[in-house]
């Protein structure tokens, strides 16, 4: 039977999940004009929308205010928890790395996108410039990110390891 | 003369810049005992602190709500714009691969650190094992990260690029 012999992709996103991309999609056109970027975000657990984000980043001035990170906020916010594993991250385009490493804090099980990098470049946005810098050696940076390793540098890590009552994450 | 042959590395941090990071090292300390992790960071811009950040995450809710970021949203919060460029970062820990890609989209002159990925991971924190997962190719990270390209996928970057009012970052 070919069917049973059919290779399957286990990152493919199953048809069902289309419909939350939409949402996300719907979610970034009506931010065009409410003076935000065209991203939007939805994350999903147990088959609801448990948290949305929309692009704030000129309305609110925050440069992290990106709709996955709005969308994570959002969700933790409402269920009053530092950790969505077992949930997934819609989104209508790529998350840039700040979002993507986002979603790896914030422990998600599972990122989807619609439209791409390339798109988000298309449009004037630098997501693509900023994963090719971040392959790059910082040392060939425009923005120089430098080690200064001073005295009291261990004295947080050492001050947490010594707390016993410590959360951790 | 020796002096005027030596070699000066650009991206070293003059003396003068310790204060900022030891400042950001007193955050980092103060926060441990006050719920959070042990960062701490510091936005100057004209040789003044704009923001300030300690991390956030198990006590607000906030995956993302890291030192670096809450300096970052801080600063632009106070002053009122969503890009710092002529502003430098300065934190008590290497930024995450989260919190470097936040100082790039905030257009930030230079970041400075401290302790880096290395003592962060001695204390438990991912941040060093994330800059390694972004190296590799995404197919083998245990967060599948799939593109799925629906037909409404550019319809945001369109409805952007058709929108003569909007507000590029």
């Amino acid at each position: 039977m070919t069917s049973s012999t059919a290779q399957v992709d286990p990152t493919a996103a199953p048809p069902q999940e289309d419909q939350w991309l939409v949402r996300a999609v719907n979610l970034a056109l009506r931010n065009v004009t409410a003076g935000g970027g065209p991203f939007g975000a939805v994350v999903v657990r147990g088959g609801v929308a448990v948290g949305t984000g929309q692009n704030r980043v000129t309305r609110d001035h925050d440069p992290t205010a990106h709709a996955e990170v709005m969308a994570i906020r959002d969700a933790c916010g409402r269920l009053g928890v530092f950790s969505l594993a077992g949930a997934c991250l819609y989104s209508s385009c790529e998350p840039c790395p700040l979002c993507l490493t986002a979603a790896l804090w914030a422990r998600l099980d599972r990122v989807v996108y619609a439209a791409n990098r390339n798109d988000a470049a298309r449009a004037g946005f630098d997501d693509r410039a900023f994963y090719d810098l971040l392959r790059r050696d910082r040392a060939a940076w425009p923005m120089p990110v430098v080690e200064r390793r001073i005295a009291c540098a261990e004295a947080p890590i050492e001050a947490w390891l010594a707390y016993s009552a410590r959360v951790e994450y």
